[in-house]
């Protein structure tokens, strides 16, 4: 894992194949606090053309992973044992969410990571909240 | 909407611009049991290389999301208010998710269906539970 | 509904039944944020004694819902959709669950609370995010 | 832990304090299913008179608590990472509620158990999904 302050760089050049497929881009990364965007393109929408449910849950389920990510220690790894949504506002076509992921709970075994999904940072279009597991590092056989 | 025996059709002809992307497939459709399959293509994987919560999410919600708008009286419609996903094993990238959507309950004002989501019709890779409003129709100003 | 002055007495003083058993005192009331305070009495507890998460859920569930409440019009009224909770730490016999209750939302149709519930206001134990809907008049028949 | 075909009379046996406060009661137990019943006695409801939306909870998260621990193997425990709760229909004084907790997922780290409340074994009055931690012996020191 980098310094905190590469956090964000280190991110956005590694994305996960989805994340690229999404056009999600980090724009601060801390241990405490992540802040990322995604433009609400065309095909990332639903019937009306306002983001579909999915996108968001996506979007945000991979703000909370890149959360847990940056406080593991080296060799852990984590994995997202359940996520819960609260949909409330439409995000039209076009528009920008953006997330903000903060710890609810951060654990040895579990962490709880929430995040706030706004519509260009004002009104709010959803909220996020999972957990995730950390993966004790595989001992060699 | 049409009869019920053509639900399969009409919603594998209209898909949801997001559900294209994904490449989300319905194989059996009636009202009370919908089947759709989705490949676990590389660009819907997180890493190591299993399919991302996002992208397993956005299956689901797009099935309870089809399973309450076969359900509506026309000139209804139908948003999601939030959803619940238990993740329970990693989809390989190549293998194909089967999603099974059947009610919980189907109300007047709210709907609450649930999706069971296996690897290749095999092992429980997700189950995820999520309510739906009815929303009637606008009258005219 | 009194005015938001006179609102934490009149909670107090027309405690729902299930409130009572569980010995739930409101301590802050005002439209956007409630305060309220719950001994760990022993019959409150699992094994080892420490509070049973069915009676955390049951205090932030009345936190939620007399949220809603003190936010309704006059002759509407409110049922809680569905309430997920995180649970971060037990709160051990004797000890003193304080619980915050503060809008995600507040809609026509729907209102989304968040219940932060503390051990005697430090540690958190658990997180509580709750769905009501609004019941709009019954007209006279 | 008792044989299977004994674990009804201990778990009723051996209430856990807020189970007894309840009045619930095991009525058939294997370790793939679990059936328990509570009486919605006045002390439990909300206003009007049906059950407390906690109190159904607690009844659930009694049952899944149950649930996990006759899963254990020796000297390991469990605790309720996170519970999910779709409320739908309200259970009137004086009913009693049948609720049947059957397992998602059973695995050496996690177990998720369903429970479906019923109305006297009627209708549906709520949805419960939990996820319990299994927690490994602690060694000694």
């Amino acid at each position: 894992m980098p310094a905190e302050r590469d956090l964000k760089a280190w991110l956005n050049e590694n994305p996960l194949p989805f994340a690229s497929l999404l056009g999600i881009v980090f724009t601060d990364v801390s241990k405490d606090r992540l802040v990322a965007e995604m433009v609400v393109r065309d095909d990332l929408c639903t019937r009306p053309a306002i983001c579909h449910g999915g996108a968001l849950m996506a979007f945000a389920d991979t703000m909370g992973g890149a959360a847990a990510m940056v406080n593991l220690e080296d060799g852990f790894g984590t994995t997202t044992l359940e996520s819960k949504t609260n949909f409330l506002a439409g995000a039209p076509a076009g528009s920008r969410l953006v997330g903000e992921c903060t710890p609810i709970h951060k654990g040895r075994t579990t962490m709880v990571w929430q995040t706030r999904v706004t519509i260009d940072g004002g009104r709010l279009a959803g909220l996020v909240t999972q957990t995730q597991m950390v993966l004790a590092p595989r001992l060699p056989s």
